[in-house]
């Protein structure tokens, strides 16, 4: 992997990458013959990393130091040639763009480790990962070239399901589909590979929402034992955890794996919570929903258990994200509500317009909305799946919202009711944003509040244009409106 | 009012109305004072109507007979020379387009008293019937042009609301604004001028879906006591319940109504019960909606009580519509869904795109919808209260899906899943109705049942076409699909 982070031996960036090369035994089976960790010190502060094995008698420790200033480290090892390693290096401030690992703020928001609010707009292209270097720099080069997204959803396991169908390139065991599988050899060269494009994202400033389990197997790696899924997980965890754009998604769909049970996450999570020295935000994404059974989160995992950082939410309707901010008192990501396609499947076949209303709706209630792309092309490429070349209409509005979020306060509930047709977020007395959705009001009468005086600007979420309203309002204020949907009002106050 | 149903004295049409005329008294209060039946008896068939007063000494009698054959009758009353009056008339055979009063037809659906189904397709001018000559004649005049609708909601009580804030033209009761009401002396006029309006709704085939209490009101009429507005209903029972073309609905947006409680209303519902000889459908219609409340329609009226004929259901998510025919087993009628509109309050203010999806979502479950327009004008005149001119772009939308209906069986559930985003009904083996809604398919394999060949013709819904595929379809059938916003299926058996 490129180790751009490691500023030579001697000095790592705050949030970087300190890494340790070490030389072992090969023989036997390192993976679960040998253990290693290493503890690093800086001063009273003392944090234990795990160490893994990279093949060919390679053993590595890797560390995010999160606090500038010289640490020390000490290996420990069931094997003595990589016990009572001792070394030091220099935790430097960090550079221009690096801002630390994403965690919770404000009880429904993200922020970077260093304060800035990171606002999550994400995207889903599921095993883009497995689809060889032609495709994979193709992916790279559209996140890059679209602006929009900042988050992306992804498997380490390769998938089987429709349109998905082919081999990956890699996989992370070694074996083969024919001849069986060695569930407790890892492959390394598949493990650099996805750490080569956690390392593509973090540079494009894209967060990784790492999908541990799903479904959609034809291989068996759903159906592991509880000690194959425990050692997977802590390999993972000691591979990557030093990534500081990685969050933890426990299992897309996980009410799909029918070998699982809601114990296994609940151990899963806390094996989790238990090894990551850094805690990365963890998460777990159903696959019931009202389309199916309306009415029925009731069954799923409760995203209010301490371990779970934020709900990570499959719902086609938006309506019910101030419902679930306030159930479980976290940040709400709906990282599926259908994407923009027109596949066989109801959940791939939205228009443009319904998948950028989902993401002013989701984000005016307060909540945090996902991206994904299924439009039938002469290729089999679907970005949903593949990656490769974003063709709709909605990532470029989802950029835009996600500049005039940028732009502003992070958006909470607010005491002024602007009727029940829209959506509004802000702060209260400072700065609204109000949604009108598919309503196409001619006029509006707005309950702004006394005394204050506002700016107010006419969004048009679908055309892309902002236009600033002459004048100053305030309570009762009439503002006149172009009676078509997808407009907005930026209601922002004047301070003398 | 107009009479052509009677045929002269001694004939009447089933279904028609046979009206008795008499002179009594005109002192005292004849409205509370004087009582007045008769028994109308067809071999040992026996029913027992009220009569009421109609001003300046004159009492009348009406009935509709439901039986061909000979009809005597015999009147009663606490004043002698009302009491006794007898006499015989001839009910004959109904003349072409008098198919009698509609009921409930086989548990979710409504037919004609001769068997005819009848499938709603309402539309909303609450106080039309208040607007003065001119823009009355209009309504009819547009009612008649549009052909879209067979059912119309409209109040017996003026309306104070926003856009209607003049006075109407005739008042029920004898008084004033002003000077205050006689709530115990109707205003025979206004009465006469009601009748005349219904008439003209049944010559268009169009039910009146008869509102008899509201709460928008500056004149005191939404906060009678007990006694008067047991008298109203009584009055209004006697008067209207001949006419064919009569649905009562107890009340709009009751849950607004904070001076009567659930018990008031079930007193009302079991007086409509015992005093309305022919049974006219009888529903109660909701103000609290998800909207405001999601979820919340444990606090309706229960649709489920015996009296209550079908559920008169506002809200604006169609989804539902299956979930509440499960719930009540009654037809579900959604009499108010949002309007084609464009106006500052959310209700008003949806495309036409939407209000014919919301009637092709709900009648494919199985359901009943209505109608209701409030584009601003020039003039303050807006459809949905006052009647008018259809100016919307759903009306022929909506006229157009009447017209499928009408060919089709009456819809209900399918034990086939045509997948979670769309919505289906009709006739298992025999006919199904699929409607894509704002899902865009570029195809869908379809699971009919084996063994049995369709045809299918696709529709687009919006663009009004309906376009015969080549061929026959089974199990496993793949239909492409234009990857557009609504689209349906229409698929048919095929007997040899």
């Amino acid at each position: 992997m490129e180790d751009e982070e490691q500023l030579g031996s001697l000095r790592t960036q705050r949030w970087g990458r300190f890494e340790l090369n070490l030389q072992g035994p090969s023989s036997g089976n390192p993976f679960t013959e040998i253990t290693l960790t290493a503890k690093f010190r800086l001063r009273h502060l003392v944090i234990e990393v795990d160490g893994f094995y990279d093949g060919e008698g390679r053993y590595i420790i890797r560390f995010m130091p999160d606090t500038v200033g010289e640490w020390s480290y000490e290996t420990t090892s069931n094997v003595q040639e990589l016990s009572g390693i001792r070394g030091t290096f220099y935790c430097v401030d960090p550079e221009a763009g690096n801002r630390g690992p994403v965690g919770v703020d404000k009880t429904f928001h993200f922020a970077y480790a260093d304060g800035t609010p990171f606002y999550p707009f994400g995207t889903t292209c599921y095993v883009w990962n497995h689809q060889g270097e032609e495709l994979e720099e193709q992916t790279l080069r559209s996140l890059a070239e679209s602006s929009a997204f900042n988050k992306i959803r992804m498997c380490v396991f390769p998938k089987h399901y429709d349109y998905n169908l082919t081999e990956p390139a890699f996989y992370p065991y070694e074996g083969s589909l024919e001849n069986g599988w060695d569930l407790n050899s890892f492959n390394p060269g598949y493990w650099r590979h996805l750490e080569r494009r956690l390392s593509n994202l973090q540079a494009l400033g894209i967060e990784a929402d790492l999908i541990l389990f799903h479904p959609y197997d034809r291989w068996g790696f759903s159906k592991m034992s509880r000690e194959e899924d425990s050692l997977y997980l802590r390999y993972a965890i000691a591979r990557l955890s030093s990534f500081r754009n990685l969050w933890w998604s426990l299992a897309n769909e996980y009410d799909l794996m029918k070998s699982k049970s809601m114990q296994d996450w609940d151990r899963y999570f806390r094996l989790l919570q238990e090894h990551d020295p850094y805690q990365h935000l963890r998460s777990i994404h159903n696959w019931h929903h009202p389309g199916i059974h309306y009415r029925s989160n009731l069954h799923w995992y409760d995203h209010g258990k301490p371990w779970v950082t934020h709900a990570s939410i499959q719902h086609p309707d938006l309506h019910f994200v101030s419902e679930w901010r306030e159930q479980f008192q976290k940040p709400v990501v709906i990282d599926e509500c259908r994407y923009e396609g027109n596949l066989n499947h109801g959940w791939g076949n939205i228009t443009a317009e319904r998948m950028h209303d989902c993401f002013w709706e989701g984000v005016l209630q307060g909540g945090y909305v996902t991206h994904g792309e299924t439009l039938l092309q002469e290729d089999p490429i679907l970005w949903w799946s593949h990656g490769g070349m974003l063709h709709g209409d909605s990532p470029e509005r989802i950029r835009f919202l996600r500049g005039i979020v940028e732009e502003g306060p992070q958006l909470d509930k607010v005491s002024i009711n602007f009727e029940w047709d829209t959506s509004a977020g802000g702060v209260d007395g400072e700065y609204y944003l109000v949604y009108f959705g598919s309503s196409r009001p001619a006029f509006r009468i707005l309950p702004l509040p006394e005394d204050i005086t506002f700016t107010i600007e006419r969004i048009d979420t679908w055309e892309m244009t902002i236009t600033a309203l002459p004048g100053l309002y305030t309570a009762g204020s009439r503002i006149d409106l172009p009676g078509k949907p997808y407009q907005a009002l930026r209601i922002t106050a004047v301070h003398n």
